[in-house]
């Protein structure tokens, strides 16, 4: 039988942090289903389509991932799409107890699936999606920390906000 | 001498884990004033009403609870209400740092009243108003994670919003 | 009904944070048993018949203390004595989980006993027996961190040691 | 290809969270090995063949799990296996640091292996063989905490020591 | 050559928390300024212009102390004012962590300078701008934890608040 | 005045790690006094005299760095080496606690002497002393991890083990 995990997240946008977690994923799991969460109440940088765009570019090079987008309750959409697994990563102990909470809540509503969680590679601990913003937003050097393609879209986007 | 706690907090809307800290608190208390924090400056899905109106349906059991609600400073609410403690679930680490920081400076405002903390039930670990709401809002099972009037007053809320 | 709770601990030795926290106890109990924990696979500094009476003698001034050691598991203790609580005092987060769990724990083997917390003062938020001891030993100075008879107990205990 | 994982730990002895991690990790990988890790200078309770003797009794009815034991490096023996990743079980915040810090030279130790993390059912969270050993010393009740071959060797092995 | 730190934060308004990092930073750099980050998106309760004010009246007694603000990449500022260290208070675990992601970030931007963290003292752990304004909001007492300029100022904002 | 700080530790033995704090440090300060803590009651792997040796082959290219040791309180071996700071690097979380109250333990002790925090290079975040033993006790790679001169060290102390 087939292991598919559902890897999911804002990715508003993806990092390479979240590219390395994707990338140990693969090495557990037959299929990856990088899947957007679609929040109308949260704001967000870049639209779902706009996302979804970045996330297939910076993949483009993986067998066996696939990028979708979701709403309503996770554990709905991991069964639905017959996924076994949660793929989560993890860079410090604040998130761990968030992670923590809802991977209890998600085992109450459904006990077939399982979350597991990878460590970030060292180089990416450090690194969030809302660090990159901030860093972009003033000029600052982000080489090396997210695909090519989202660096071309931030200084797009910033570029269009300084006009 | 009567010994009072006041339990403070938004119950937005009261869970199962509110009543649990309630009822322990009856262990050591002769009485407990369920106190909601009325704050026009935070959003809130429930008015303090309906708040309190749960609350006194899910505690309708139980002898020596006053269900009231206060706005301004913690302690003079306390310090009016004639109690000699705050009393306060914990559930998690990160709920640590903010209730210490939290019993300090309300001990430097008035030193006579003591913040005593009890622990959640294991069962209770990982729910909170928030998590429940957004289960609830999804059509997610809530079932014996809060009092039943609170399950139909979010059932009777998302309905309303979908319509 | 009267209102006891045990306070337990190595008390090697009694620090002004330990009696800070019985002080506070003592607004919401009736009685406070401090209860020495006969470990004798731990090594201590001082003996169980000196703890006692350094305990003791600091807290003369006290109605409504006693002092006592006792072995074996916790809640058994508590429930010969009638006590409804367990009081314990908190400092620092890496407390905090150690005691979560050991609460946990007690509450398994006894349903009907709580464990309280209250946190230290400020002024007692770095000191612990062993940070003392160690300042002690080297003649840093501990006026104002313990009580004056545990004071002298230290100088004589390192002086011995140092003939 | 198959999926194998290795699942170190010193096992002295085994509970019923180590009992759940092996469970949920049967549903992501083909064969976990459960690795007893021997360690000459740390004390243990169990010699190395009655914790192999317990795992072997406790784990009887699941299919695809194999007991052995080693010493030396981890990732060597992991290695050796043919295993593509380490398996971990995650209960609190203290253990999210040390497991971090270890992932992290595991993998610098070989980039092949990847550590995986499952969190403990919420009816684990709060015991590990050393609390369990305590509470059995003095007669506590651990119904349920630990397989019954478990129960068995903990009061044989504190009968002994009565004597 | 000069050692010169920059310390930035809201000050929003500057507590006496605030001028012991100061105080204290005065013993290892030959100057410290002190720069308010302006940031549009984020709401303020004070102008810069107020908050620069508050901080002047407040540091008139140390020499080699500046306050200035900026927008844009810290480091980037850091440089330009010739600064080799980045001045941070801690309070608490919670602090930690952001401060932690941050201070490898800028390094990350700026190899050459350096963030440099001092441990408030014991009186001001809990304190922060946010507690300090929600405590004189409703007429708390908080003599003795912000710079008497600061007082009057939220003084004044409150009254015109309430008229 | 020359600005002086003593950076205290164990070095058993020194990694690259340490070797990151001391050259920060030097930018910061004048001089660094590396300042090993002997501690007869604990136990090491290399004697003050090895770890001395190491530590000055190690820093043979850096002026400004002197290697002593030391016992009995820091904060009078600071004040005796006229010394205005300590120096600490931090790893994670767990190490920030236990630092924190020995920074207040010492300002207790000499209000005139600060603590100084710096944070470990990521490269060095998952490596302390100990990791090292234990991977280079079973053969594990550890270049890069420490300067050569301990690996060499390490080698032939568990070689001489081996025989």
């Amino acid at each position: 039988m087939e292991r598919i995990a559902v890897y999911p997240g804002s990715f508003d946008p993806v990092t390479n942090g979240h590219i390395d977690i994707i990338e140990r994923g693969l090495n557990l799991f037959d299929k990856i289903i990088v899947a957007i969460l679609y929040n109308p109440a949260k704001k967000s940088m870049f639209s779902v389509e706009e996302r979804k765009k970045m996330l297939k570019e910076s993949l483009a090079n993986f067998d066996n991932v696939e990028v979708d987008s979701f709403s309503g309750l996770l554990v709905d959409y991991a069964r639905m799409r017959n996924a076994k697994a949660i793929l989560r990563g993890m860079r410090a102990v604040s998130d761990f107890e968030y992670e923590f909470q809802l991977a209890l809540m998600n085992r109450r509503l459904d006990k077939k699936i399982q979350t597991v969680f990878l460590i970030t590679g060292l180089r990416w601990i450090f690194i969030s999606s809302s660090i990159i913003k901030d860093a972009a937003k003033f000029g600052g050097n982000i080489d090396g920390l997210v695909p090519e393609t989202v660096k071309l879209h931030l200084h797009k986007k910033f570029r269009q906000e300084a006009e």
